[in-house]
Order: C-alpha cells, then sequence, then structure tokens
C-alpha cells in the first residue's frame, strides 16, 4: 500500500475521531463485541489456540529484543502459569535506540504519525483475541471484559489520543508571512512553526488493565513525536509483548524505525521503574498505580512531564429513587465487575438514616442494604453471568486486603466467599464484602482506597451531609467518579455544583447498561485531573500539549 | 455599563487576538509608540507627575492590602531611592481571600471571564506612563522599552494569554445528548462537560521584565479559573503594585471579588517565594528568573503544575552576509539594548576562522570584530540613541559579573565603560563588553550565561563546527533564541534542522528594526519549553491546558 492509500484509507477515520472528540458524541472504531460476525467465525477459537500456542516458551515474535537475560513468571489468577519468558533490554539500551528512532520520528507533521499509527493499531486489531486471553490470565478479568478492555476500547482510547494529539498539534498555523506596519512601511518577517517533542516518554503499566491505562500515554506520546519506552507490570506482561511487537512489525514495515516504540521487560526483584523514569533522557512519565508510589513519582520527578492515574475513593448517594430495584442493580453490577478491581469502582455507598426516598416510601437503610445485598447474590449466583462478570483476583495482595477489612469489627452486611469457577477449579476468587459504616465515625476506614471487592454502606445522619462528606473525601483522597441518585431537581443541581468544585465528575441515576466505572471513549474525560486521584485525564488538550513545545524558525524577508 | 454592553465592547476584540493566535499574524490591541497623539498629549507629563507623586510615601492605592508591616526600599537604577512602601499581606490571609475569590470566579465561563479581564486590562492600560517611570526606575530600563515592555507589549501578552485559554477552554463542546446504538435500541446520556481550575496558582517575578514576564502566567490562571497570587521581586514592586491596584479597582466595580489577584509585598531579606510557592493550596507555580534557583523549583515543587522562564545561552553565527554593516547594525543595537538584561539577548557570536563571506569577499574574525566594536561605539556615543538604548543596571551584581568577567584573562576586544547619562549623573551604566573565545577551549566560560552587558566573539574552525557546537549548548545550558546570518539554501537549512531539533527557535538574517531579542505577541512564542532554558512558552497551548481540568456531569436520560 503506498502513502497516497494509506492516507485515503485512515484519514476519514481520524476525520470521526476528530469530530467525536470535539463534539464529546458516540463513536466507535472498533467494535466491542466480541461476536464472530464481526471478527469472523473462527477468531474467537484461532486467538485462543494461538493464545494457547505462546504459552510455556520464550516469547520471540517482536522485532526489538534485548539480548539480557530470559525473565518471565507470570501466573494466571485462574489457577496455572504462564510460562512465558521475555528477553530484558537494559535501559541504557533502549534509551539508545529509541532516541536514534526519535530522530526519523520527530521530523515526521502530525497527520503523517497519525495515519501510520492508525495503520499500526489497524495491524494490531488482529491480535484482539489472543490479547483478550492474555489480558484475562494476566489480569484475572473474564473473557468479555478482557475482550474489551484490552482491545476495542483501549484501541479506540488510543485513537482519541491521536485524534487530540492532532488537534493540539494544529492549534496553530504551521507557517505565516508576518507584516508589521512600521511608520509608512512595513516589516515583513516569514515565520514557520514546527513541534518538538520533550521526550523520551515513558509508560508505566499496571496489573489490572495492561492496555487500556498504557495506551493513552503512549500514543499521546507517539503523536507527538516522542519516542515511547513501555514498562508493563513484571506480573502482567503478555498483552504488552503481542501488542507492541504487532506495533513494532507494522510500523516497521512502513519504514519507520521500530525502536520508536520498546518495551521493557522486568521482574517483580527488579521492576525497573526508578532506573527508567529518572534517566535524564526520560522527559515524560505515564503512570498509573497506587496512590503512595503514584505521588512519590510526583514529588520525585520535579522538572519532568509526570502524568498520574492513581486511585481515589469514589463514593455513592441515594438521595430518592424512582425505580430502587433498577438502581440497585445497576449498583450490584457496578461492586461485582471484575471484583471492584477497577479505580473507578464505587467503594462507599452513602445512605441517609432517614432513608431513601422511593415510590413506595422511604426506605431505611437495613432495607436498602438487605435488597442491596439481594440484587448483589442474585447476579454472583448467576451460573452464566457471575463468574465472568467477577472474574479473579488478580494478586494475593487484594485477597489479604479483603482478610484485613473483615477484622476491621465493623458489622458484616454481606460476607464475601470464594466463587466456584466453571473452567478454572483454582481461580483466585472472592464475592464483594460489604460492611456496614457509620459516618464521620468510621471515616479513617472509609475514607481510604480498599482495592478490590469491598465496599461500605455508609449510614448519615442526612443527604444532604453526605454530600458534604462526599466532597470531602474527593479533596482528601480523590475521586475517579462519584455517583448520586436522586429525582429532585434542587438536589441535583446542589450535588453537582458541590462535587464539581471539588473536582470530581458526577453521574446521575445510572441504571440499565451504563456503569459508573466504564467511561467512553471521545466523550467521557477519564480522571479529571483535579484532584488527588491523578493529575492525567484522558484525554484533555493538557495531556497531550504539555508532550511537546514549538519552536519557529524566522526569517526577515 | 451593563454586560451586554461589556460583551460588545470587548468580544470583537476578543476575536481579532483569537483569530491572531490562530495564524500567527500581525495583531496589536494596544499601540506600543507613546506617542501625545494616540495617548493624549498631555498623558506623558500627567504620568510622570502621578509616578513622582508616589514617591516617599505609604503605596495606598489598592484595595486588597495586608494589615502588616511597612515594606520598601526600591532603589532606582538611574540613581535615587524610591522611599515607596507597601504593607505586608501574610500568605495564609492571602491563600484564604484568594480561594473565597476563586469560587464565585471559577464558576463563570471562558468568555465571561475574558470580557471582564479585557475590561480591567483597558482600565488598566490608563496607567501606561506611570506604570512607564516605575519599571524604568526599578529596572533601569530606558523609557520607550519600559514603556513597551511594560504596557503595550505586556498588555498584548497577557490578551493572547486569555484568547488562547478561550481556546483550550472551548476545545471540545460543554455539553452533548450521547446516544450509544445497543442491539435494536440506543442507551442515552446527557453529558454536561466543566473546567475546573486546579490553582491556586502562584506567579514569581524577576526584576528586569516585571510586567512583560508576569502577565501571561497571571492572565493563563485568570483566564482558566485560577485565583492568582503575584509575588515581584522585592527590589521591583512598584510597577506591580500599580497595575495590580487598577486591576483589582476594576474588577471590585464589575462585580467581581478582587482578591481573585492579589500581590505579596516582600524584601530581600524575606522573599517569601518558598513560602508561597510551597503551600499546598498553590497548585500553580510560573517562575521567571535564574537557572540555579528555576531548576531547584522545578526539582522541589514535584506535583504541581511549574512554569518556567530561566536563561539560557544564547548564540549567533556569521557564516555568509548579503550587506556586513546592515547585520552589524543589527546586532550591536541586539547587543546594545538594555545593556545585555533581556533572557533573549545574545552572548556568543561566532565567527569560523576562516572568515565570514561577504560579496566583497572573506572577512576575517578580527575585522568582524574591529567592525563590530565600531558598530556598538558608533550606537553608545550617539548621544541621542545612546542612554536610552543601554539603560542602566537593574543591580550591582550585574556590575559584578562584569568585573568577573574582565578578570577571565581573555582578549579585550571591547571594554566595557561607565556611560554618562544626561539626566542622571548617579545612573549605574555599563558599555557592553566584548571578549574573545576560541570554540572548545574556552566552553566553560561561553558555555555558561553571563548576563548583562557581556559577550563573546567565538572563533570557531568552522562555520559546520559552529553550528554543532551551538546545538550542543542549546542541549546543556538552553537557549532562548538563536540567530544564524548565511546567503546559502543548503546552509539554513542544515541549520534549521539542527538547532529546531536540538529545541530552540533560530532567527535568519535579522536585519532593520527586527531583533533576535524581541519576540511579538500572538505570533512568536516566547520560549519554547523543550530545552534547559524552561518550560515555559509564551503563549501555547499546553502553557494554558495545563491549568485546569475537565469534570463532567452525567445523567442517563
Amino acid at each position: 500500500m503506498n502513502w497516497d492509500e494509506l492516507r485515503e484509507k485512515h484519514m476519514p477515520t481520524l476525520e470521526r475521531a476528530l469530530g467525536a472528540v470535539r463534539t464529546r458524541t458516540f463513536y466507535a472504531h472498533w467494535a466491542e463485541v466480541p461476536s464472530g460476525k464481526i471478527y469472523g467465525e473462527t477468531a474467537h477459537e484461532d486467538g485462543r489456540r494461538r493464545f494457547e500456542g505462546l504459552l510455556h516458551k520464550p516469547f520471540q515474535e517482536w522485532l526489538q529484543q534485548g539480548d539480557g537475560e530470559w525473565v518471565g513468571g507470570e501466573i494466571s489468577p485462574y489457577g496455572f502459569p504462564l510460562g512465558v519468558h521475555y528477553r530484558r533490554l537494559s535501559v541504557a539500551t533502549a534509551v539508545e535506540r529509541a532516541q536514534r528512532a526519535q530522530r526519523q520520528w520527530q521530523r515526521l507533521d502530525g497527520r503523517t504519525r497519525a495515519v501510520l499509527l492508525l495503520e499500526a493499531l489497524e495491524q494490531a486489531a488482529a491480535e484482539f483475541f489472543p490479547l483478550a486471553y492474555a489480558t484475562m490470565h494476566t489480569t484475572g478479568q473474564g473473557f468479555v471484559m478482557a475482550f474489551q478492555a484490552s482491545g476495542p476500547h483501549a484501541f479506540d482510547r488510543a485513537l482519541e489520543a491521536i485524534a487530540t494529539g492532532v488537534m493540539a498539534l494544529e492549534g496553530f498555523a504551521p507557517e505565516v508571512l508576518w507584516r508589521k506596519p512600521l511608520g509608512k512601511g512595513e516589516i515583513a518577517v516569514r515565520k514557520r512553526f514546527q513541534a518538538v517533542p520533550k521526550g523520551l516518554g515513558a509508560v508505566i503499566g499496571c496489573s489490572t488493565f495492561p492496555v487500556w491505562n498504557a495506551f493513552p500515554g503512549v500514543f499521546a506520546n507517539l503523536i507527538t513525536g516522542n519516542a515511547c519506552l513501555w514498562k508493563p507490570h513484571p506480573t502482567v506482561m503478555l498483552p504488552v509483548a503481542l501488542v507492541v511487537a504487532r506495533l513494532q512489525r507494522a510500523l516497521e514495515r512502513l519504514g519507520i524505525d521500530p525502536n520508536v516504540l520498546l518495551m521493557l521487560p522486568c521482574t517483580l526483584e527488579e521492576p525497573l521503574t526508578w532506573e527508567v523514569v529518572e534517566h535524564p533522557a526520560v522527559r515524560i512519565v505515564d503512570y498509573t498505580g497506587s496512590p503512595a508510589f503514584g505521588t512519590e513519582l510526583e514529588r520525585r520527578l520535579g522538572g519532568k512531564v509526570v502524568f498520574t492515574e492513581k486511585a481515589g475513593v469514589n463514593s455513592v448517594l441515594l438521595h430518592s429513587v424512582a425505580d430502587l430495584g433498577a438502581v440497585l442493580d445497576n449498583l450490584a453490577f457496578s461492586l461485582c465487575l471484575y471484583s471492584g478491581q477497577m479505580c473507578t469502582a464505587p467503594q462507599n455507598i452513602f445512605v441517609p438514616e432517614t432513608g431513601v426516598e422511593t415510590p413506595d416510601g422511604r426506605l431505611l437503610p437495613e432495607e436498602v442494604a438487605a435488597r442491596l445485598c439481594a440484587a448483589i447474590d442474585a447476579l454472583v449466583h448467576n451460573p452464566k453471568a457471575g463468574p465472568p462478570t467477577l472474574g479473579a483476583l488478580q494478586n494475593e495482595q487484594t485477597l489479604q486486603r479483603l482478610r484485613q477489612a473483615e477484622a476491621l469489627g465493623l458489622p458484616v452486611l454481606r460476607a464475601s466467599t470464594p466463587l466456584d469457577h466453571p473452567d478454572y477449579p483454582d481461580a483466585r476468587t472472592a464475592t464483594p464484602l460489604l460492611l456496614e459504616a457509620r459516618q464521620g465515625e468510621h471515616r479513617q476506614v472509609y475514607g481510604r482506597e480498599w482495592f478490590g471487592p469491598i465496599a461500605f454502606l455508609v449510614r448519615s445522619p442526612s443527604a444532604d451531609s453526605a454530600l458534604q462528606e462526599m466532597a470531602a473525601l474527593v479533596r482528601s483522597a480523590g475521586a475517579l467518579v462519584t455517583a448520586v441518585y436522586t429525582t429532585e431537581e434542587a438536589f441535583k443541581r446542589q450535588a453537582a455544583d458541590l462535587l464539581t468544585e471539588a473536582g470530581t465528575s458526577v453521574a446521575f441515576n445510572f441504571v440499565g447498561p451504563v456503569w459508573v466505572n466504564q467511561s467512553a471513549a471521545y466523550s467521557d474525560f477519564h480522571g479529571a485531573g483535579v484532584n488527588a486521584a491523578g493529575n492525567a485525564s484522558f484525554t484533555d488538550l493538557g495531556y497531550v500539549a504539555a508532550r511537546f513545545g514549538i519552536v519557529h524558525v524566522r526569517e526577515v524577508v
């Protein structure tokens, strides 16, 4: 395919993405349903076999490996070792290669880079099914979530970052003949403006969403001319290896030095993070992970561009509802989805002592609790929906955290139990634990993050005071999302004002197949970047514009 | 004036500024010539009298003063004490007031804030002449430069920041009804997007351009909804006090809490900088000043948004010229202007040992040096042009630096002497010192910044190697600007590629009334933000977009 054909193939996609980003309307370039009708009848089975064929051997698919020792040791949360090994690439070698590659890459203009990246993404999309299995068996996600999160949803987030990058790169005219009147004459200066990347970029991945959370940073770097080093979490390397290998091959075929994107395999003992991010050549760092480590990164990397997506304390308030059943079904799904291992999962459910207003009268906290537990039970014990919705716990620490929560001494509204998985008897599973807390009295507990299947029903003196407490939690601990259920316009306005001023997004009356955990590419900003949960937002202008500067070449004519 | 009238008055200006920012064409909202025909025949004299009326007493013009001790002690570089005192405002009080003011301010939309800020700027523009005298007698600038730099040029930079802020705030639709097809139906979510400021912002001013260098940060903060604390340099407070007082009064008249912009008087002994920038409520810091302190700020403020405009080593290369006289006149003016006390002043002039190509043949370095010195002498000793072009040295350290340079032992091509000022016999003046250095051998000397009237003619083995050395200096020490004189297209392309890749802007063949020291609002980005001279650029998207995030309010409909 020559350049004109490539351009013709991808420019309409870029234009649609640009349109969606500007208008925040619905758009999806990749279909989210893992259906044979869309992806081909054998695609799923082929993908599963390809995944199995990768197991128990060295990973040798990608071009730009290092020549270091072979490292590996990933274990599926569903209970078996993957046995895949990756060759280490030293940070020094990676930096040298990436810097060389960046020299070529940064000379291309934004639209050219966009077309090349879109073609590379299209080629990498051929891996959606093996990528889904690789994600499932490293993160513990259920299959459908793994398919969507590492496949179409992540790829659309990448395209969103590319489009937003193009927006920023094209914000100003690329050249001008500048004429300034002076007395009776004028002076004229010809000016050409050029975007210069700040990079190298480094993207530090997390253990739960290895592709989805990393892709915005990776593609924000690439579209703005920065070469990028991608360091996955040592327990979740296979999805990253698969996607990087495909992207590298595609770029090489397109005549681009594939070292513009490199993966750095690592181990739990030598996680490489500090070595990568503190390298003087690395000027941009994207990090997804724990608040404590993320904050430490921000502090220690003063002078670099640092984007963090940490985590916060996500709260829900039940004030008044039109259909309590629909509300609790929605909430139960949000609590069960991937066993609470999402930075957007709700943790604190505030219920006024005076009860939740419903068409059938006020429902007191204990009644709400009982009905919420019943909704969770119905989902968990649904043999078809339960296990794939909950998935497995990515790591042992989450299970330990669950034990700590159980030992808090708070009243247990719903006990957590393992959940038998029909296909994987050794899967590390746990159904949601729901504890009862009192607003204020138990702030030390519910005021911090309990990552995993752990939630608190917080009894609050009133809906107004619950709102104040939620805003205070956003200020102290941050939040990725908040949700409020209310049928009263005045209360809604008050909640919107208070919570947005505190720096968080608000979801009102989410029922049906729209969950507070999910954010839609091109429309929802993921993470506001204005509270303690992180300074990154997928994808606003700041997220891309911080990665390059503009220099000009002026000449008096 | 009611709101509709205000809008009608200022929207055309905002639109023109937005147009100029996008197209980078010439625009100036305020006239740069301090002429009676434009500003009124008595404006100059009235302004001078107003300035003199402020001397030797407490400054009591602005509303939002503190109740602390009276501090002052500014001394004119032209040789007399100003005797003005300012009441200190504690950081704690300022933060509390600014936070309260921000609550109202952040609720306004971008265009509303723009209109209010434009009206405030228009009212403050009434101070152009007293502001010019206040700037002259704190910084040492000549009168015309002081008028332009603190008046029209600074105000246009403010308007540029406002316009670029509006661009960023309006990058995405403010609301949408999002419809996602689902099976045969669809889900619909109503979304409203809201910009949330990250601030408070703090702006730390410098001693040479108290308004020009601070205004972009001040107005980038304000337009994006952040209240702003402005801490001037303790030896240059009067220009800031004048402009803040006017802006506060204008805002108050417009119904805005004037505490949205506060000045923090300080002293050399208690400069307040760390107390301000490290305050937890301050999330955005703009700094102009020395590289060492700026770098320390960047390091220590990890986790905050920090923009620095430090300084670098600005180089000029003479390769080939069409008219050497015109080139050297231009260069001489750049070296003399405000006695080299501009972060954009050239420091190193590279001349190939083989000579500079001219229509009359090659001119060897010693001949170039002699003619450059003659051009400097002609300007310096022109009784009308010399003193106001050179101005005075802002502080004693610059004079000491000059003495250090003289003691380096390098051959003196042109000696620095004091320059009698016709009006101010006690002015602290010094004409440019030009030393001879050899490329490589003296890199330790010319490779760092010598702020003030100190320049080096660097003999280079060849134009090609000079270019390499200039790029290397940009990488090691940073640069605000570089200039190359060449008549060869191939060399020009090579220079443009090499220097822009290193992260600096390049000016080719500047002659006549266009100087490398000056950057034009709306068209030139001041500081690229991609080299060691600082990470700020007046005004690119990153500079405004980093100051706010977007939260959304979603509701299932």
